[in-house]
């Protein structure tokens, strides 16, 4: 027997119509390619991603067809996003730090029709030009008075746009459509297209949007740092109209100085990104000794978020800290780290000790930790293990690779993180699973390792890595940066860390290099260091 | 093109999965109809929701069967709502202040294979019995020490629960499978039941739990005043499993001495119910002088909020209202109204003149009115007409009656309610379509004139109803109840209405009662009015 309920598929762009409808003046400001800060509303954003579907209609764009932006956060990018869901094609969001070689295999795997590009981006496509075989023509995201010369066959946004007017309807679509595309940054072989739909994308924005989660509101002016291009800015171009919420935009620039900027002049609630950029945002504030009095709320993911930033945004600054994790497979948030009831009335500290943890789930993720041969581990808060999720924004296979099974027998999408959850869900990282150093059989965390040596005042920056050991397979290798002016030793470390783990976790060796190498998206690349230590003889071996 | 996401069905016990693995420990605290206080927690709710299961799929309950509830709002009430969606069958609420014959019909309508029913009504099911056709068996929600002597063919849930243990797996069901029956309380007609989905009821619970709208989170403790039996709880009995909220249930007592009771003693932080009972409650605070120190949210719908109301929870009382609207066809919420912030800064007047309203919908509820023709009609917050609606949780037809066409050809349901709509969306109900009184081809809004009628010092209940008149179809007839010890008059009332209203629309007329009649659900029953007042002679006629 059926449910007599009517059928409203969930779709991208009933969300921008929400907003349009119920917050139709509330603001969009973004700091535009060009420079100035420009301002629109929900209204206008709406009619404007009407003309942008109608115009991509006029010029042959289809259900199901792809189109690249290469793009910063910022109304326009938005405007597309929502044009292009509303035909039914595929926003494919291109991270523009990725290798150029990375970004030519990617639009040609994608068989992009269109690139929209900023134009920061003009002279990187003009390099790419001969080697994209599907694009058929490039947008420039500006107006014609700031059109650059280019060899490109290429026309600005603005007068493409105004070839159409916004009297349009959005398509009919069935809730499955497909409605973005986002390749993860894979360290070996190529990327791997991941494929949001309508529905994944909508139960996404809702699920996460949670009051314990997100929590955001139309009170709210949200500015999303993680880019759009990063695993869909986290959803906040979902979330933000959903909401109602205002939204600022940081286009270009990401600097301390140009992020509290805004945060300041437009009076930011709610801001999300990764940790490095807060350490940018930070220091500037050290430096100028502002404070952040608007701001109410910071989600950091995207890796680990150091204690120490929480503990600095909260105790110096008033403002929460959210702790996320997430990957660009699962659409892409996780878990958050709200607090519970039972959390009340901690101390600082003991609070600091549960948001260093990556958090719990939203209804509508399912989380387990499993050994490798898939048998299900304890939730203890120590016994770690692969991290395996299952939800309605989980992908389930990668785009052109529909055959390959991806998922375990129960359903459950390996992450490819190592982890543990305690009693009350909450989950902490202890390692990529390619990255966990397995000596003697049993498995030890990198990441904690690294956290503890990072904690040292002459450390900047901090990895470990296994190498090869004859007796052992593997054990655990320091790699460290020293702080400018600091001469750390490798015994002043290793006796830092001795007492704060189990002996056999100790590193075997420390050495000293003048940078770490980081991938496009700010990772430590750990397998560029292992090729770099394979060779390495530990004094132990 | 379809999207590479996984395939997982909303279903409503993934809500007490989740409530279960995240939340095990919180309370949900029931008054029972035993009388005493009882005790347990999200992970024991499930594991006796799933023994519930078993129990009810060993006594050959099917996906698809009706399983009848006559109960109050208490935590086996709860188990037995997930026993019964975790094997696909049919949680049918039925309405216990129905009169006799329609429960009768109702009952025999759906189906039902089992009624599960409370103390308190096992003496009505007793004179039922031999109408009830389809019952093959009464559990009675108690325990053998508790189970009175009855001629019925029961059993005490207890003891028909214990017969199973709780090693069961949820049945599989696609998203679309019904999960639930209620009927509406037509007031003509034979009543019509509404059949909810497991989507219809999971997007519910996500859409109008957003941060703006309930905003229920894990720090709250949630009282569903309102009963199960009324149109789901408004959905509390999922929302607060989703949140890992604390439930508070009522079970029997509504009365504002036993409220205050829980409120105080349970450290309430959340509550939902009808206008009586929160006069009730009001009442109690000013003949105790107690205050409300835990309360923070208190949701009022049903039937309008009075402006008075609002005022006295939020001035005297520190307590934020949500005024909401919706029916049993919109599973039931369609619109909440919470402030924006283009409302901040207004004088507590002002929000107030908002509050009235019935509010802006989630996201997931759309809106239109129309007049007589189905032609829209503008957003000025003064033009009112026929409000209709459409989403994933309103109803597409009736039980037994799927090729009855009830939506517009715009797919809209038209909810039976006359209102206004401003430019923020905020909607405002000024009557109910039947009700609405056409003199002269302009309506008049009943509703509207009752408000301003029980602002008179000397009136303690009005209706409006139309009368027949001559030359205009319909004029306006005002029926009072006075207030005790007052003797107001014909013309003290119309002096005190004709500066507030259009002159047209000053009724033609007053008549005072004792009594104005009600329906089940507590609101002003108009028919039997009508019919009463039909052959009223107005003296302008
Ligand atoms: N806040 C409210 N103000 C005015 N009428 C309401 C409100 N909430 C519900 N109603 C009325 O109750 C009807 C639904 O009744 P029911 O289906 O029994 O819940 C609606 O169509 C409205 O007429």
């Amino acid at each position: 027997m059926r449910g007599l309920m009517q059928d409203w598929p969930l779709l991208c762009h009933r969300l921008i119509d929400h907003a349009a409808i119920y917050h139709s003046g509330r603001e969009i400001v973004s700091r535009s390619v060009e420079g100035p800060i420009h301002r629109t509303n929900y209204a206008r954003l709406r009619e404007r991603a009407l003309a942008c579907a109608k115009r991509l209609d006029a010029g042959g764009i289809r259900a199901g067809d792809r189109v690249a932006t290469l793009a910063w956060n910022t109304w326009r990018h938005m405007e597309v996003w929502y044009g292009l869901l509303g035909i039914g094609a595929l926003y494919h969001t291109v991270n523009p730090r990725l290798f150029e070689e990375q970004i030519a295999w990617i639009v040609n795997d994608a068989e992009d029709r269109i690139v929209m590009a900023d134009l920061t981006f003009v002279p990187l496509l003009e390099k790419l030009r001969d080697r994209l075989r599907s694009v058929e023509r490039f947008v420039v995201l500006t107006d014609a008075a700031h059109m650059p010369e280019t060899a490109l066959d290429a026309v600005p946004y603005e007068e493409w746009l105004a070839e159409a007017d916004s009297d349009f309807a959005w398509r009919a679509l069935e809730e499955n459509a497909a409605a973005g595309l986002c390749y993860t940054s894979g360290t070996t072989g190529h990327p791997k297209g991941v494929v949001y739909s309508h529905r994944s994308n909508v139960l996404h924005a809702l699920t996460c949007n949670a009051p314990d989660m997100l929590g955001v509101k139309s009170g709210d002016r949200v500015m999303p740092v993680v880019p759009m291009f990063h695993a869909n800015a986290w959803s906040l171009a979902f979330t933000g109209p959903m909401s109602g919420a205002a939204m600022v935009m940081p286009g270009p620039k990401m600097d301390g100085a140009s992020l509290y900027e805004l945060l300041d002049a437009e009076r930011v609630t709610f801001t999300a990104a990764v940790p490095t950029v807060w350490l940018m945002l930070l220091r500037h504030l050290e430096e100028t000794g502002r404070g952040l009095p608007h701001l109410r709320r910071v989600v950091i993911g995207g890796s680990a978020c150091p204690r120490s930033m929480t503990e600095r945004f909260q105790e110096r600054y008033g403002v929460e800290v959210v702790h996320a994790w997430g990957m660009t497979e699962m659409s892409p948030l996780g878990t958050l780290c709200s607090l519970l009831p039972e959390h009340e009335g901690l101390s600082a500290e003991e609070r600091l000790d549960i948001q260093v943890k990556q958090g719990r789930p939203p209804f509508g993720v399912e989380m387990k930790i499993t050994d490798d041969e898939g048998r299900p581990l304890p939730w203890d808060g120590r016994t770690f293990g692969r991290l395996k999720v299952r939800g309605p924004a989980v992908a389930r296979a990668y785009f052109k690779a529909e055959d390959e099974q991806i998922l375990d027998p129960e359903g459950f999408f390996d992450t490819g993180d190592v982890a543990h959850v305690d009693a009350n869900g909450f989950m902490q990282i202890t390692d990529r699973a390619k990255d966990v150093i397995k000596s003697g059989g049993e498995w030890i965390s990198t990441i904690e390792l690294e956290n503890l040596a990072v904690g040292h005042p002459d450390v900047a920056e901090a990895a470990v890595i296994g190498v090869p050991h004859p007796k052992w397979d593997e054990r655990p290798l320091l790699v460290v940066v020293a702080r400018k002016e600091a001469q750390p030793t490798r015994d002043s470390l290793l006796d830092f860390i001795r007492p704060q783990v189990a002996g056999w976790w100790v590193p075997d060796d420390v050495v000293f290099v003048e940078e770490i190498p980081h991938t496009a998206t700010g990772k430590i690349q750990k397998s560029a260091l292992r090729a770099a230590f394979r060779d390495y003889r530990l004094p132990t071996a």
